[in-house]
């Protein structure tokens, strides 16, 4: 199927790579696995400068180059080889809108979040040539990327920077992501996900996104309505002209492949379910970044995970915006993430 | 439509007074207003010992008898004269499943709180005549009820308990309605409203309680797998068993009216908008509940609500449950409801 928003016009500059066939962990093969992503700097000779950023449910390369990457950032490209790797079922990397049949729509391969972290890795090092990583950094679902990577592959992750997500997913998460993958497959549009075009889907699409509004903006947000702040001019022209703007134009196909991969993110499969042994892997540097008023990633969920970390401190970001700040809402938000990562960093 | 949900083997005893014809907020007649009742206790000579208890979205008399009211409770019927009346549209009250037509199911008039609670002052003061209340208390939208109560008759409310709810409806509060209303009325067998039987909505009410399941419950309360104190096996056996067993025999109809009236709730209708205003009407002694682990009632929005009321005080009781606490889910939280409502009887 064709969708014009998953494209250079919309997302600027990407490079994609084919991997290779990629061996899933629910069985099957993503064949010709192409991954889609963005370089910024260069590898110094020391390959000592890498740094890796993730992309969260329904984000690409291009929100984290905007927000969070450039010379004012601590993501610098002057000094560090920056990747930005788009997660498969993003719709730049292999995708089920994307991905020719039988394999798609679908009937594109379950994906998890631990064949997205073996993907990434086999990118970066038969690729680049980048054997160590001063920094693994992601939102929401790049946090679960970021988590699978420190305790993976403890040995190449010297710092790692979780923002707003968990090592493993809470039930309350679980439960909301079921509500939105209900809220698509619903619509009688999807038609098993046999729709012919995803802009057939947009009911289930708007519910979607009514549902992301009603959980990834702190109560308070909405009452002193921070949405003037962005132009709105009512709080039902921020859920339409912000939320449902944003999803409409995705493939749902796409993000049902994303929602069950952020469902099932869980780093305590590496050992037999027990998430002590598994975050004891971990020897990187984590800042374990919680956003205050995350109502779905809250604070006390991230803090529980950061007590299992050796190297683990809890540094917690002030937004109001709760856990949509991560889209660069506001400055402040920005410039604390800046500052936690440089303090990271010179660790 | 018969729905053999609503009646007493399932809700218990009650009575119905037709009140006559109440003209709406909204324009319109309810003809014929029946409101269903239950008492417990006496009415004193001096007639000051009347306590009125409201219910909530989906409750009845019958939860309010089970949970708060009894010797053992501060609701005691050997002190007071306890009336439970049951809100217009909960089903035991005139509601869209049980009026006739033509203006049965969708086309049910539109009700709002001041409806319900003018109603309730026919009621009290033309039937049994109570002129004054030494307590009016409730959860959620019977919060809601207890405000505006409070707020439109000051002399008549010498005590006020809300308890997990607002005078004014939240605008998160109102978007996450938006979504239990949406969940029923995307069912293709909705039709409108024109379903033959409310079992054929059945999909749409599940959906609707998921909906519940992440919102009514602490995202604690799901990590610590609280729902094994009553009984259930799995977090989907606690949703299903739980919370669709509970809405499933409901008529969908009669929930949408409540939602309406929960979504339009606010006190400022009686000032030009002005909260402060409204709350400064209120002249009794008001302990203003919130639960500490409610995701969308939040202890801050009451304590804002707090202080615009002269002989308000913030006592919030403690529950990882959350909102549902409600419901009586254990008893440490109705032992809190008890001596906080026994103390402010004292005063």
């Amino acid at each position: 199927m064709t969708n014009t928003y998953y494209t250079t016009q919309v997302h600027g500059e990407y490079q994609i790579q084919n991997i290779g066939d990629l061996t899933l962990e629910e069985g099957g093969v993503l064949r010709n696995c192409e991954l889609a992503y963005r370089t910024f700097g260069t590898l110094n000779q020391d390959r000592d400068n890498a740094i890796l950023v993730t992309t969260w449910y329904s984000g690409t390369s291009k929100i984290m180059e905007d927000v969070y990457i450039g010379e004012d950032h601590a993501l610098d490209p002057n000094r560090y080889f920056i990747i930005v790797v788009n997660q498969i079922g993003n719709g730049l990397s292999s995708s089920p809108h994307n991905t020719p049949p039988p394999f798609n729509g679908p009937r594109f391969p379950t994906i998890r979040i631990g064949d997205d972290v073996r993907a990434q890795h086999k990118l970066l090092t038969q690729y680049f040539g980048v054997e160590s990583l001063a920094l693994v950094v992601g939102g929401s679902m790049g946090a679960q990327q970021t988590y699978e990577w420190a305790v993976r592959y403890p040995d190449m992750v010297k710092r790692a920077a979780p923002i707003a997500g968990t090592a493993q997913t809470t039930p309350h998460d679980k439960l909301f992501s079921e509500t939105v993958i209900d809220a698509i497959t619903s619509d009688p549009a999807w038609q098993s996900g046999w729709y012919k075009n995803s802009s057939e889907v947009h009911i289930g699409l708007r519910r979607h996104a009514k549902l992301w509004g009603a959980m990834g903006f702190s109560t308070e947000a909405l009452k002193q309505k921070k949405w003037q702040e962005l132009g709105f001019s009512s709080i039902d022209d921020f859920m339409v002209g912000f939320l449902e703007n944003y999803f409409l134009p995705m493939d749902p196909n796409n993000l049902m492949t994303l929602a069950s991969k952020w469902q099932h993110a869980d780093v305590s499969r590496h050992t037999d379910g027990c998430l002590e042994s598994a975050m004891a892997r971990i020897t990187a540097k984590v800042f374990v970044m919680p956003i205050d008023e995350d109502m779905f990633f809250p604070p006390r969920d991230c803090e529980d995970e950061a007590r299992l970390i050796s190297n683990g401190q809890l540094r917690p970001v002030k937004s109001l915006w709760g856990h949509l700040a991560l889209f660069g809402l506001e400055p402040a938000y920005v410039e604390q993430v800046d500052q936690l990562l440089k303090e990271l960093l010179a660790l």
